[in-house]
């Protein structure tokens, strides 16, 4: 065996079949500016819709975490039969501090005949636009019709994108804000500047609620903590409540639970890490992808409280990566091609293909 | 909103934490060469028997398998509570018919407290490369002391690491060769020309394990299909069933199974997977990390039959990712670095990233 460091690859040109698409954080920005942010993000909704249609379709399953003390990470697979996806993402509350990313993530989109990867992308920015397209999806069926106002408590990462969403789908006029951190709260107030979105900057999640038709917290602590108490939800309002999404964080008073209409994406992945998981585990709840085909009641009545208890789930990373999927065909120039996968000539031969690439020498 | 197609991304340059290092087939099988295949398989062996030493210390969960009616679609996740790993795997029998390989792989190392990924691999390779060090491993702790002849059954992809591992670690210098396809043999005999094994092809299963002490069945059927017989198998051998490794999927003869004392990586997993799905839930088994512990019994006479019943563990995946990371720390330049994370200057503000990436025009 030659010890060279000449990287002499005698290895022919790897075939198409080699190479996956891998989208970067630079190219899904690139891709987004070019379609544009709002109507990305109604494409976004209406695919996830359309899959939640179609919900017996897909293999579900909880995702599978690895905790510890300070984080988690996350696998969450699922397939339709035709194309299998999954996400990894991670959420550590303290990262923050060392100024990396509470959550990041990346998946894959592969076909499920052959088993191989058919893209990777990067999936920080993109689950940050699906959060936001099932908030509204969720809106969309369930918050009283006409909403024009919108709280959002907790200005964090994904507050921008929940305001855009809900302003392109649902048509919301108003965002009141309010963080524990006024500095997040400044931040947002500057970003959505120039959206067409009144924004209104508050001192409390009290003041913030006032007047809004739409409630949505997404704060990070990881913690039971009390963001909305019972007091602050009037009748007929709709909650998307999108931060408690993992075991020991919820954001909702119980109060709250046993006055509002509960509706969850996959019941079993809700009940461990979503708002119910304070509650008993017969706690009623209407899944969503029913309300959107008519099998079950949305929103029955103007003084109902309707919440979504959004956790996130894998079909609607599956919706994402499609969605990105048919986007990079039309958008040439976005990938990059990744020599990912082993391709001898002969299959059988993989060792054959590590001999005939070893340097001269 | 502006439409050009410019790529102009005034983003400031990403930070090196937005970089994650990418090893590319291309890549794997330079560092191999550089380190030279024999000692690669060494070394992946001695650190797959480390990590089996600590294995208490493992976060472990069967691996989370998507089927459909021609493959399996595998994620396998583990982790020591300082790494986390995963590894993405395909088994689809047929795609060799269309020229695919049947096993592709890739995966990922992770920080456990970050959750920040540290690495992101092709793995078909080196999941080539950890399955034969598995097979060594088994064997150096249960075939029969000074054993040199092993047959191979089944000549596919995995075959020639095989027998180079088990020559590495176990000293094997004789490998009867038998496969279904005369060509897969053909293919292997010209592969271990001058490995310094005497290598003898055979026309049928029971000439291959002629005077064999170690006999590793590596076959891809996806069926329950008797590659050896229970009149194939005399006192004292040592099996490594390698092949039989998802629900459906078996090599062995139950008769085997009944006389022989079995060895397996992870009970739950190898329960649903490997040659013991033909057995009732009781049947006995011992698991390999507690034989390399000292906690159980191996091989206990030169008569015993041992059957080690691979199917291949998450934890292997880990130390073999490990060892990757380790040796890139080395061997500069065999990583390309990829914009996976995004990296906001602010964490909270993934909105302010994105609107500053937005081209000019």
């Amino acid at each position: 065996m030659t010890m060279t460091d000449k990287p002499a690859t005698p290895r022919p040109a790897p075939s198409a079949q080699a190479f996956v698409p891998f989208v970067s954080v630079d190219a899904m920005m690139r891709l987004v500016h070019r379609i544009g942010l709002p109507t990305a993000l109604a494409q976004l909704t209406d695919r996830i819709e359309g899959d939640f249609r179609r919900w017996p379709e897909f293999d579900k399953t909880p995702r599978v975490a690895a905790h510890s003390e300070i984080g988690v990470i996350e696998l969450m697979p699922t397939s339709d039969g035709t194309h299998y996806a999954f996400k990894y993402v991670n959420g550590h509350p303290s990262n923050t501090r060392a100024g990396l990313q509470t959550v990041t993530a990346f998946g894959v989109l592969a076909r499920v005949a052959t088993g191989y990867p058919l893209l990777f992308a990067e999936m920080t920015l993109l689950t940050a636009l699906r959060t936001a397209a099932t908030s509204a999806l969720a809106a969309r069926h369930l918050a009283p019709k006409g909403a024009k106002v919108m709280a959002m408590i907790g200005n964090g990462a994904q507050a921008e994108f929940q305001a855009l969403a809900l302003q392109a789908v649902v048509g919301i006029d108003t965002v009141r804000l309010y963080d524990t951190d006024a500095g997040a709260t400044a931040k947002c107030v500057r970003n959505l500047a120039g959206s067409g979105l009144s924004v209104i900057p508050c001192t409390s999640a009290e003041e913030a609620v006032q007047g809004a038709q739409i409630i949505t917290t997404c704060t990070a602590d990881k913690r039971l903590a009390t963001v909305l108490h019972d007091n602050m939800v009037g009748a007929g309002v709709h909650i998307n409540a999108i931060g408690g999404d993992c075991p020991g964080k919820t954001e909702l008073a119980p109060a709250i639970l046993a006055r509002a209409s509960t509706f969850v994406e996959y019941p079993p992945q809700t009940r461990i890490e979503g708002e119910i998981q304070q509650m008993p585990a017969e706690h009623p709840v209407t899944e969503l992808w029913q309300v959107i085909t008519g099998q079950a009641a949305g929103r029955a009545s103007d003084r109902q409280i309707t919440l979504f208890d959004g956790v996130g789930f894998a079909i609607e990373d599956f919706s994402a990566l499609m969605w990105l999927h048919e986007a990079l065909g039309t958008e040439t120039g976005a990938a990059q091609m990744l020599d990912l996968i082993a391709d001898p000539d002969d299959p059988r031969d993989l060792y054959g293909m590590l001999m005939r690439s070893r340097p001269e020498g």
